[in-house]
């Protein structure tokens, strides 16, 4: 046993088959050098059938790939690089993984200690690389054949990887020295199978006295749910189910993977009807509020929810009481499959009419965006998608796709999944991220996105060339960055082109064509609708040409006919805020 | 001063012309809407003509092109981002700055404390975001009309500055808080400028009696120089002409900016001549060796100073001892100006015979390159152009174009400066660093880049649509990682093209035309010379195509080839190591 080959290979495959027991299976793997015996080794379990492995020479794309895996699959996915700047690449896609509780497992190889700070390339000092944005950090010793160590390795490997998924979910990081040689032996069988360390799910509950308790204080008046961003769609039957029993009126933000139907619970005007109206018609305002998610998209929201002064309850299923509107005044740390599942309620007779009144809004909402939202822009986007399409996974960049979402996207039907990053709310990494979303997705797998972001991350679209993936991306090419044409800047014209506009100019044609893509240019409503009905299997590109004063302008007009509309529905004149 | 805007604006301006009275003078954005009173300020600032303004999309491209502006200029380059990923982008560029001493300032803008941890949007916690990777952190408050905030501003932002720039340089990270409105009067005037701190340029001494001891020592036998990167011409100046006065060899790395003339004391043929023969012969074997510069570039020169029992001098500029070889005997943390200009020696009878022995071989190796290095391939484009250029600045790119250019950039006469990014030796950021040190650069600026290491930075190439910038890139396709086809998984056929090789099959000519590139593809020797004769101004792509198992063959030839030479010329079998 004291060939060092052996040894590097048996360690290796020691740490490999910890991330099996651990149910690690989708892996992504940037090259280079120090990873070799990693990536090699990897790559005969997975001939072996024991992972699904990706390239990705771009690291900053690998990550953001990898965090698309693990968002929608919800399991540990495995992040490999090389030493150096390689491991710095991931950066981004950690912060993100870090606040939207997504389960990557960073694994960095490393030069050994002796080359650590002393001027030898491609090393940088990986202890610790990413600071307070990972959950956990292991450092693991050089490869060693002695008991001990082998123990602690099986044993600390698949205990970070509990790490990872064990409430709030997030990344970890292991960082791994290695000396050369670095070639492993890829002749033999893996050595031992070391012990799988079993990690049951645990259920938090509420005692049964203070669940009574907190049923008896939701039973005291008109509650409405405030449902933020989720990706665990089971939770979210059981959030449906308790809200048709006792007819509790849903704010659903586009994230919360509860616009699917035409249940007018579900309210989807929620931004427009605040931004426009923070002081709702007394028909429409609650009692109680109890909140589920993550952060709404919607800033009104967060700004109405600030300014209550009723009871709010937070289902916090993230236990870190992330609610920046402040405005919580229970912490419910529970699941909402446990909450929903055990909440019986003896709802007032208010209730029903609240009900009705936000009923009766929804209804509304959706007859007026049908009359508005009848030509080919930005805003028309999402509404047409949500009428248009039935089975789909849709992964919406940040900036303005995602307001618009918030806003536009209306379902009557469907079986829709909405993805976004939301934890720190980045433009960078859409591309990969919605690649691995999509991975093994059996519905057409969309991505909306401006053309900031969609040129930002073009280098996710290396891996379309290289796996069979499917994705059609939608994009709003306005040609800079149309977000900023709403902020106060805009007025600061002899600057704004240079700083915020910042148009690129670039020929997205030519971009499909140099990565395989179907292309088309759309240029109406029409052309949209068909495009969407007749979706095709790898990567297609529609483009759609806006304008960005156009666009902000046309943006102001449907929040002030929101606002007529509102008007008009409530007979009195509501102050804008 | 009550008013918010007025504060903002005040205590802004404070920090700009903080900056400008540190001699910041280039500035790169990022755009975002956190940073936008810095963003307008500092465009204010710069059509009042005290910055150049930078706009990049792209904040890792934003990064490495403030990274090679402050790299050539060795001044402070300030880069602005707005909160979130933004930020995280920056990272690898600043784990290159931190390892190159490269005194790069980054103002990354955030949300206010009362936003951060808390689920705010984009808010992720930039406090120490970089940990160990930034050589100081300056958390600033938030704007704040107070005299002694003020006055600490001024003060803090003045000092990380200069911290920047004193020895060993390095990344600095300032974390600005912002409240809303973002917006700033740009209608005013700036207010005051803050006093200005001087920061007087220090000289590190040994003292006479230590001097006097150490030329005594290294007056005592056959002396060689061994000299590492540098980009400081001026120390270049002081060293060549100390060699010349005593005849010392210099081992010169191709980063030393040493290769310049037909000097044969310079000798370039170090890393062959040690790869194929660690054991010199008698007459090349020195009693004493001055290391100057960082770490070398050539491995073999590595583990052959590792492996010397000689007394080693190292003037560390940098004062760490990042000596990997762990060779040194004396530490000189001095400058090689004020070593060299210093230092008188009184040489043996030995030091004539033993620099003569090394010119030969010089002479010898530039004659073997003539004669080998006559068809176009990956080892000839170095070579070529170091026959073909006279005054030139060539930035490349790691993994094989780095070790190309050690053995086989060799020029007769010249004025070049040669630069790549040897901190981390990372392969990203190629294209944006290239840009960012060619910024006012008189002489025709080149990248020779692999397709890997162009594709990675493809987003660079945004910023000279934007600006009129001027580069020449030579790139050698071999399509995929060619440095891997000389490790040893080369022989793990099965694994090999997927984990290592990594085709991508890009279409250059169409990424050309994306970009509005002048593009030809180089066939031959007399092509590439023709197309070096006639440099064009804006960028040009020169695309070489190669094959990465014919490369790694034709490399050992080449070094059979020059062990052959060497056993010729020293009339002995030397033996492979």
């Amino acid at each position: 046993m004291s060939n060092p080959t052996q040894i590097l290979t048996n360690y290796v495959n020691l740490i490999i088959t910890s991330l099996q027991q651990q149910n690690i299976r989708q892996v992504v793997i940037a090259p280079g050098s120090r990873s070799t015996p990693v990536a090699l080794l990897l790559a005969q379990a997975a001939q072996a059938g024991h992972f699904e492995l990706y390239v990705d020479v771009d690291e900053r794309s690998a990550a953001f790939f990898a965090l698309g895996i693990a968002k929608k699959s919800q399991r540990p996915t495995l992040l490999l690089c090389t030493s150096g700047t390689a491991a710095a690449n991931f950066f981004p896609a950690i912060c993100e993984a870090k606040l939207s509780h997504i389960p990557l497992v960073v694994l960095t190889t490393d030069r050994p200690p002796e080359l650590t700070n002393i001027g030898a390339p491609q090393a940088i000092d990986q202890n610790r690389l990413y600071g307070d944005q990972v959950k956990d950090f292991l450092q693991l010793p050089t490869p060693d054949q002695g008991p001990d160590v082998q123990a602690y390795v099986a044993f600390a490997v698949q205990r970070i990887i509990a790490s990872s998924q064990a409430a709030p979910a997030g990344p970890v990081h292991i960082n791994l020295p290695l000396r050369k040689p670095l070639m492993p032996d890829l002749t033999g069988q893996s050595n031992q199978t070391p012990q799988k360390i079993a990690f049951p799910k645990t259920q938090t509950q509420l005692p049964p006295a203070t669940m009574a308790t907190i049923q008896a204080k939701l039973s005291q008046g008109k509650l409405l749910i405030v449902a933020g961003p989720s990706t665990d769609s089971q939770q979210q039957q059981a959030l449906l189910a308790f809200a048709n029993e006792y007819q509790v009126p849903i704010l659903a933000d586009p994230l919360s993977q509860l616009r699917q139907d035409a249940n007018d619970l579900v309210i989807t005007s929620s931004d427009l009807t605040l931004k426009t109206c923070q002081a709702l018609p007394a028909s429409l305002q609650p009692d109680l509020i109890l909140r589920t998610g993550t952060t709404m998209v919607s800033a009104a929201l967060g700004q109405w929810l600030a300014t209550r002064s009723c009871p709010i309850y937070f289902l916090d299923t993230n236990h870190h009481l992330d609610d920046y509107t402040k405005a919580t005044t229970t912490q419910l740390p529970v699941s909402e499959n446990w909450f929903f599942e055990n909440c019986q309620l003896q709802p007032t007779a208010t209730q029903q009419p609240f009900s009705s009144a936000w009923r009766q809004l929804q209804r509304h909402y959706q007859r007026w965006l049908a009359q508005n939202l009848t030509t080919l822009d930005e805003a028309a986007v999402p509404y047409l998608m949500s009428q248009q399409l039935t089975a789909s996974q849709i992964f919406i960049s940040n900036s303005m796709p995602i307001r618009d979402f918030d806003n536009f996207f209306a379902p009557h039907q469907g079986n829709f999944t909405l993805l976004c990053n939301r934890g720190a709310n980045g433009i960078d990494g859409v591309i990969s991220t919605a690649l691995g979303a999509g991975l093994h997705e059996q519905r057409p797998n969309f991505l909306v996105t401006g053309d900031l972001a969609f040129f930002h991350d073009m280098n996710g679209l290396m891996l379309t060339t290289r796996y069979p993936l499917n994705l059609t991306i939608i994009l709003i090419n306005n040609n800079g960055g149309g977000i900023f044409s709403f902020l106060p800047q805009a007025k600061a014209t002899a600057y704004f082109e240079s700083l915020f506009g910042t148009p690129q100019n670039l020929d997205v044609a030519a971009i499909s064509q140099l990565y395989h893509a179907n292309y088309q240019i759309i240029t109406s409503k029409s052309a949209f609708e068909a495009a969407l009905a007749h979706h095709e299997p790898g990567l297609t590109i529609l483009e759609i040409k806006t304008n960005r004063p156009q666009n902000a302008k046309r943006h102001q007009q449907l929040t002030q006919s929101w606002q007529q509309e509102m008007e008009r529905l409530y007979a009195t004149t509501i102050d804008e805020k």
